[in-house]
């Protein structure tokens, strides 16, 4: 297959500015298609956003499916650089680990005005019945998230923070669904309610080995 | 505003078929609204699928955003039905209704083979940004079934059955949003495991008095 090249944009030829346009019309994707979703998000919209030529977008993207798909690709690379910073820091205990996690979280909600809450949560939502491409790249998404929680909740458990009397993997799968959920209610009420309703349960009652 | 007669349907003038296929449009709608959210069903999909000419839709409905606020108070009647038979059922404990009602989701979402899931829950993940007249139609759905938890949860607390250590409303709204997002992970999974999670943590664990 002969390399494309945009007609509406000679930069297109060079790689940096390339990889620049692509990269925006992935980031200004993610910002509109979390609100969104992804079958009311127009690909004109899109490159109006950032000033990009009708032409240009089947240079960069195959197709809306291809261009859905490397949102994921590249939320999940972005999220995943803030797991790490949140599960791999040594300095804190597992449990302030986990409720780092959902405080950041918490915060980025309220900093929206509660509203677009979680790209791969909405998607899961929307395109799981839909697509079996985007439920099979979401269900990996969804799994790399829950080991993370998983290997923390063991630590906990093994350090002897965490109660012990409940399976691993059901408490990560649980917590993941969990704040899935109160993620989605607080984009429905617009407020961090449910959010805090699960906050304080799971950290106040149920996480803490000695509750309830 | 003149009486409308719907020009595709002389049996419109009738009040018993007009309701007939009314009804049919609307039970139409939640098989395919649940399955695909708001954006994309298309009004022809869904008169296609009960055999109703294209120029009727407008005479049982003034737009789509009315069509799917009929839904939602239709499916809305018929999911307060269920819960009055769980929640008002007195031959059970306040657990065992809880506990049916999962149950009987779970059983729901596999004979749909873990498609479609929860219709509130799907439009207000789509909808809750897009549209604040969905929104605030969704929460007060929401609402009325988090208080149906409430006061479940609450006779269970002064009947000694479920731990009083956790307010109330938190415990309410912290089930409403774990269910939920079971649902959603469920629909991701395509396996009923998130909920085999959910209900196992949940019931042999934390609304049990005697755990962890």
């Amino acid at each position: 297959m002969p390399k494309r090249v945009d007609p509406n944009n000679p930069a297109s030829k060079e790689s940096a500015p390339k990889q620049n346009t692509k990269t925006q019309l992935i980031d200004a994707g993610i910002q509109i298609m979390q609100e969104k979703g992804y079958n009311a998000t127009g690909i004109m919209e899109v490159l109006q956003s950032v000033g990009v030529p009708k032409g240009s977008f089947y240079y960069y993207f195959d197709s809306k499916e291809d261009f859905g798909l490397q949102i994921i690709n590249h939320f999940d690379e972005c999220y995943t650089e803030k797991l790490r910073r949140y599960f791999d820091d040594q300095s804190l205990t597992p449990l302030a680990r986990l409720r780092l996690y959902c405080d950041e979280g918490r915060k980025s909600l309220l900093e929206a005005q509660c509203r677009k809450g979680c790209l791969i949560g909405n998607l899961s939502q929307e395109m799981a019945d839909q697509s079996e491409v985007f439920r099979s790249r979401l269900e990996e998404v969804m799994v790399k998230w829950r080991n993370y929680f998983a290997s923390c909740i063991k630590e906990g458990q093994e350090k002897g923070e965490i109660c012990t009397k409940i399976d691993t993997q059901d408490l990560a799968e649980f917590f993941l669904s969990g704040w899935e959920g109160s993620v989605m209610r607080a984009k429905t009420t617009k407020s961090p309610g449910p959010q805090d309703a699960f906050i304080r349960v799971m950290f106040e009652h149920f996480l803490c080995k000695k509750s309830p």
